[in-house]
């Protein structure tokens, strides 16, 4: 499928030649490389030897390999490069990836490679996207964009967008424009192309375009792009100016990003690390869970230890051997419920009152609890069990998978009210809490029916 | 942003026209909703309403309408329709779409649908495409693609493109082929808009283009898709005949649905449910994770049983106050290392042998375990613990956790080695296998260093 196959054959011949300084050979075997395979390329070699490509290869496809790559590979490369050097880089970039990367230099290093920039279109162009939020359409956007006013004649039109086009990697849209710079429509290049050449703008233009303005959140135009199939959109400010455009390719990367950070704080990641990571940006993430899962454990110790002379019963001290159970069961439906819900209001499809959702939740947990219920009284007779115990701890089990189907249902709601990531509750944070309730309410519930 | 709000009051206007039967009102009404609106819309009515919007609008926008909403809903409406409504819906769509919606109606009527679509080529891409699996590049691309041959003029070539143009929702790229219809490179619009008319296909086109075999699995399709930041991708066949082109709007789609799939994988449900299915769907989703907690509790009282004695010993049986604590440990642990896996084998970052990735995690472990350790202990200071029993309760459970974490990470890569998706890992899964495991372990550790 790619012209390239990176395998290690490639990497060791790759290798010896930048030792052996053959920057001819290197240059010519790169030469038709993909910036995403040099991206690949660049995470094989050792930052010395990236560092080297960097340099000698053309700044054109390197600094798009440096876009590509992880933040943390970058600022490594980046800390063996000059300020005029980074420059040199950055200024083959789009604006947006050029500014998201001059983001992430040290504060000092910023202003210096900035004036290491010449062009002052560009540079205006950055400083303008530096100012936006990360995480909103002004910090996604790119100033690129291919633009016409409304009161061009098509052939005038053409040309302007080959001039234009030219600085575009890819043109998805004409965007129209009135003279004050108000977006009024589109054109789309299939209409351009089927047009006649006599015709004016304002004549053909679609009037209907989406627009996102500069504030909206990532999440936000995230959606509305896959919503109605954009490949791009324009954004624009308060007056309906028309500021920059953001491309689909960038959308996607944020959506798997938003997906693994959702994955990552289900299974208790607190902050977004990868395999390669080192052991103490690993332990920063998952410490914290843990701790609150130690916190958890503790407190269940105390419930535990309340009921400790029931251990002297023969027949009530089964109870204990059941606790594994009952947390398990707890966490699991827990989980299984919040993660639901927080898929459900990510995707807008959590209708109706907060009521409806937790009568349906007991209902299904009761049907659920039901059936493991009858396994559980089934497992009594064949250890032979007392009955009565049988009978109270498969009781006690559904209270604790009813509780916990509702405690999953309401934290998530109740934290994406409060402007909360309801990702959070999935995981450790609800496996916690129903660790603790289910074990409480498990003994309590077989204290009133055995009256212990 | 949208043109249109789609709000309470929208819906209840729309519901009481739908009920007064006025037709030329509700035409007007949703006259220039987009399709993604209209399916929205469809979710909000009842299915009746729907199919009543479905017969009295244009086709053309109730088709992709149709196309766009949740497979359930969609089989209640198809169910309202006949045969020949059904074929005028999907003759309006593209062939990606067309074939996924044919191949979800009852065997009994896909061929009364395709029989009464008129179009014959349609048909037969039709039937081409629902030959293949669902999830390989066949099963998503569509048949409607701009191609030109290579030895066509610049000006033949544009003619060529605007007849095509008009099937095509969104022109890409133009494809390159020979006499044979094998791909031979593309030819970008910008490019075709910037030529001078006098050139030839031949002296313009870019040989280099990515493509993928028709039997490549989807997953693999997105990967190279976002990897090389590409709008639309041709597919080809062995002998590199271009069948058909895969655009970004199904991969974001694709990816999506993956991102939903894995996350509900870690969450303990099988199959693709939403909150707003029937409790017997839900249920059906959810039970076989709870079942298998059930089985691991089931085993954990095994376990726990055979320690019965001490409970006769109040200087030991606080370790019983602790089986939560320890399961919680194991479960998180396992969680947190089987997700990092996972998601490092998704992203082909999981780099290096088995043997330095288990090493990389029982340091981790160690590092995380000897700080909850330390916490511990401390706890059995304010409670007034036995130096000895806190040691031991702290040294099992960093035994649980490091071995918890090598089960997590060697669990996943086992699985992708033999073929299996190791997303099925993480969730209960791991944190069943860690229980049990763990519980047995602290108890074993602590009959070892407590000699009962």
């Amino acid at each position: 499928m790619s012209v390239f196959q990176i395998d290690n054959d490639f990497i060791t011949r790759l290798k010896s030649l930048i030792a052996e300084g053959r920057t001819a050979r290197i240059q010519q075997l790169l030469y038709d490389v993909h910036y995403a395979d040099l991206a690949e390329i660049f995470t094989l070699l050792s930052s010395q030897e990236s560092t080297h490509l960097i340099k000698i290869l053309d700044s054109n496809k390197t600094a798009d390999a440096l876009a590509e790559i992880d933040e943390d590979l970058r600022e490594t490369l980046l800390q063996n490069l000059s300020a005029e050097e980074i420059a040199e880089e950055i200024q083959e970039l789009d604006t947006d990836d050029a500014a998201d990367l001059i983001a992430e230099l040290p504060d000092a290093l910023q202003e210096d490679v900035i004036s290491a920039i010449e062009d002052d279109t560009y540079v205006e162009d950055l400083r303008e996207l530096l100012a936006y939020d990360d995480n909103s359409a002004g910090g996604l956007m790119a100033k690129e964009l291919v633009k016409v006013q409304e009161d061009l004649s098509v052939l005038k039109c053409i040309n302007t967008i080959r001039k234009q086009a030219q600085d575009v990697t890819r043109v998805h849209s004409i965007y129209v424009v009135d003279k004050k710079n108000c977006l009024k429509g589109r054109l789309s290049l299939k209409d351009l192309i089927t047009a006649n050449n006599k015709a004016i703008v304002n004549d053909i233009y679609i009037p209907k375009v989406d627009y996102v303005t500069v504030d909206t959140p990532g999440e936000e135009v995230a959606k509305v792009m896959s919503k109605y199939d954009l490949e791009a959109i324009p954004v624009v400010d308060d007056k309906k100016r028309l500021l920059g455009r953001i491309t689909i390719d960038d959308i996607v990367d944020l959506i798997k990003e938003e997906a693994e950070k959702d994955y990552q704080l289900a299974a208790g990641i607190a902050s977004d690390v990868e395999a390669d990571d080192t052991i103490f940006a690993l332990s920063r993430a998952r410490l914290p869970w843990l701790f609150l899962g130690l916190l958890g454990g503790l407190g269940s110790v105390f419930i535990l230890k309340d009921f400790e002379t029931i251990m002297a019963l023969p027949e009530l001290r089964n109870l204990f051997f059941y606790t594994p159970l009952i947390a398990a069961m707890a966490g699991n439906v827990g989980v299984q419920s919040s993660a639901i819900i927080v898929q459900g209001l990510a995707n807008d499809i959590v209708k109706g009152s907060l009521l409806n959702r937790l009568v349906k939740e007991v209902g299904l947990s009761l049907f659920n609890g039901l059936i493991l219920a009858v396994l559980l009284i089934l497992f009594g007779f064949i250890i032979q069990q007392e009955l009565l115990l049988s009978l109270t701890i498969a009781g006690a089990m559904m209270g604790v998978i009813v509780v916990a189907a509702l405690i999953g249902t309401f934290v998530p709601i109740v934290l994406e009210k409060r402007g909360i990531d309801p990702a959070i509750a999935t995981g450790p944070f609800i496996t916690t809490c129903n660790d603790i309730f289910g074990i409480f309410l498990f003994f309590y519930i077989a204290k009133l029916a055995l009256g212990f």
